[in-house]
């Protein structure tokens, strides 16, 4: 297998994996072509903070031996990844995509590291992002504007921007990045990617630079949803036992709601007719499809909520790091942070208990459902420089106050490719990433 | 058979249910006996804020008319039972144990009342509680000090010390409490009856004057450990499934963590040897008992966040429903819910934060295990008016940081009875409840 140079998604983790297998490529090969390709096109794109050539050429060629050797550790053996920057891997910098941290450098690994390391990937570098993981365009000052590849001038999203720009440039097979209201989903959605966030407490966010430790979440971003699964497999916090279940899943029969509150986003018209055709092809295949309430979940309030409990534990971290000025911070986001003290104390505890009362009505619903569908985003991405939307994390920041798995899939739009959401009951994960399969099979591929 | 009306706990949902099937009782002769009770004893015990006569006449005659029809409900039909005053039963005074409520009428249910309802239960009326639940002694200055019925002049515990009261008093064969930081499990401790707070998503607080939505959960007392398991099997939000369970657990075998952190409660003699003994008799029933470390639980520590966060919620629900001066609540409640203001958003922050560390840690440790045993309360009930040892929750706010089942069976001390508690993973509740069973038969009963 030849990995195509000018192909924008050549590295499927499987495919890869295949032909380490065989011998038809190997790690220290595959890992040097991308650094080449990263040399050569990141400068335009801005994908990366920091590049981590060396080892990633070192774990790259203990791979290749532990191939040659024939006893490979698993299917992420000699697998090209990079990691989001709010994400500690140890001896590298993490800046969490502020210049407050550009000299901070970790000793340990994240949880999430350490699991991915276990399994032999190769860590090609640390991914940009947005500051401080709140924001959704990665226009950051200080590491370059995140640029997605498949428009010039056009944002990848964020937080996690690099992430689904690194994988959809071809840089790496896949990348991990972190959601607190979306920033997996968001990026891979407008990127045209798969992005995963898991159940709350199926990701330990240990060694991440924390946003909000009531919504955070670590996820990975792939380019086929085969090895989402893969690295869901492998990120997972206990068993997931997505290879037991993965078969006995169809969507015939499958009760899927659609929320009645979705009608209060304004999606574009090239979401809005994606996810009517999506809901179509899953009529098609044999699911139920209904209207569901989620009675205390209005997307514009809870979004709201869902920021400011953000700001506020987010500014609880950063005083504590950065000291009570946010040195270091910009301007815009030390504003973000500071504003929950001006709000007071009571707008805040409403805003747990808003998101509280989304969560219960979450759960009330899957009492009737297996899996709700929602579109990512309600628009593609837009150039970088115009009004951002505010309503970019209107449909994803549900599954976060859920607490649930949540899983984004890249379809058609009409010009640009568009996302599509399937939401599970927390701690179902297994039950959706297997049901996301047959969903891929059926959906219009960007 | 006869309602002994000399023995403090006398009627078991489960001897009372048999009863009614073979018609030896009737629900209205026996609401009759309770009524007569209550009026007997009560002024003395002041379990009780509002007794509802009449209405628990009529639905103990529709009760008896049912059985007479060969078509009781289920096993709660014409099962007299009080609710904690905090808790909505339609028509009736619900004063959360503040005189600011004192005129407050609910026109619907609780959800927990309806399900009670629905199974034919006969509701005695609103039992006394510690004010706005947040305190253990139900030393309630506007609705009467009420008092253990194992001692006089003695504390029942709280916040729902009504509810224990009347179980243990005979008032009732049962009654709904609720527990924040452990206001089920340690009034059952002190009154030697038998309390369970189920894991946070199987209890839904619709319908409960809050104290905090993050911590709140309704749960049942009764005087039998299979009566607790009748009443959590309907209370339960979806499906318990507790007949279906109850059979294949058993203790050979069984791993139960002691947490380290215990070391650090000052438990008083007569908690500290119940609490061997009881450890020694798990052992003897072939249970595996070892040390667990729950690494970021300090007792202390965890438990004032948790009283921080619960004077925050607290305090933004009283502020909208009496006003920003509290009107009607007593200084002491005042003055408690006005600290957080005065901590200031950071700290109340960072309580959420180290109590979302204490659920993670929990969750840790069931990776290895599958309950953890502890003492419900560092010391037995004691007298009113000496000092309030602030300890008393230290040993059950755990289950409400981490979301868990708990249930506290009473076990023999010096003297007074104590509590001894068994702690299962989220959503265990049925093998918690399963395990209890043979758990209850080798301990030794107050």
């Amino acid at each position: 297998m030849a990995i195509a140079a000018d192909h924008p998604v050549g590295l499927s983790i499987a495919s890869l994996a295949d032909g380490y297998r065989s011998g038809t490529v190997d790690p220290a090969g595959v890992t040097e072509a991308c650094l080449t390709r990263i040399a050569r096109d990141d400068p335009a794109l801005r994908a990366f903070i920091t590049v981590a050539g060396d080892s990633a050429r070192e774990q790259a060629q203990e791979s290749r031996r532990r191939f040659t050797e024939g006893r490979p550790l698993g299917p992420l053996d000699g697998i090209p990844i990079g990691i989001k920057d709010n994400i500690n891997v140890a001896g590298l910098p993490c800046t969490a995509g502020t210049a407050a941290f550009r000299t901070r450098i970790p000793e340990h690994d994240a949880r999430a590291v350490t699991r991915l390391k276990q399994g032999g990937a190769v860590l090609l570098g640390k991914l940009n992002m947005h500051e401080g993981a709140l924001g959704a365009t990665t226009d950051n000052l200080m590491y370059g504007r995140c640029i997605n590849p498949l428009r010039p001038g056009y944002t990848p999203g964020g937080s996690s921007g690099g992430s689904a720009a690194a994988v959809a440039a071809g840089f790496c097979a896949a990348a991990l990045g972190s959601d607190t209201m979306g920033s997996v989903r968001v990026p891979a959605a407008y990127c045209g990617v798969y992005g995963f966030k898991p159940s709350h407490d199926a990701a330990r966010s240990d060694g991440v630079v924390p946003l909000s430790f009531t919504l955070d979440c670590v996820g990975p971003l792939a380019s086929t949803i085969e090895d989402l699964a893969i690295l869901a497999d492998v990120l997972h916090e206990g068993s997931l036992r997505l290879a037991d279940r993965r078969e006995d899943v169809s969507l015939a029969g499958c009760r899927i709601g659609v929320p009645r509150q979705l009608a209060s986003v304004a999606l574009t018209p090239p979401v809005a007719s994606a996810f009517a055709r999506f809901l179509d092809a899953l009529r098609d295949a044999g699911a139920g499809v209904t209207s569901v309430d989620l009675l205390h979940w209005d997307p514009m309030k809870a979004r709201r909520a869902g920021l400011l409990i953000s700001e506020a534990e987010g500014a609880a971290y950063y005083r504590r790091a950065v000291g009570a000025d946010f040195a270091g911070l910009s301007p815009e986001f030390a504003a973000m942070l500071r504003f929950p003290e001006r709000a007071g104390l009571d707008r805040v505890i409403d805003a747990y208990a808003l998101i509280d009362a989304v969560r219960q009505s979450y759960l009330d619903a899957f009492s009737e459902l297996d899996f709700l569908a929602l579109p990512t985003t309600p628009q593609p991405s837009f150039p970088h420089g115009v009004e951002v939307p505010v309503n970019q994390a209107d449909c994803t920041a549900l599954a976060n106050f859920a607490r649930a798995p949540a899983i984004s899939l890249p379809v058609r739009g009409d010009d640009l490719p568009v996302g599509m959401q399937l939401m599970a009951a927390p701690g179902d994960d297994c039950r959706l990433l297997s049901i996301a399969a047959p969903v891929d099979r059926i959906i219009a591929r960007p």
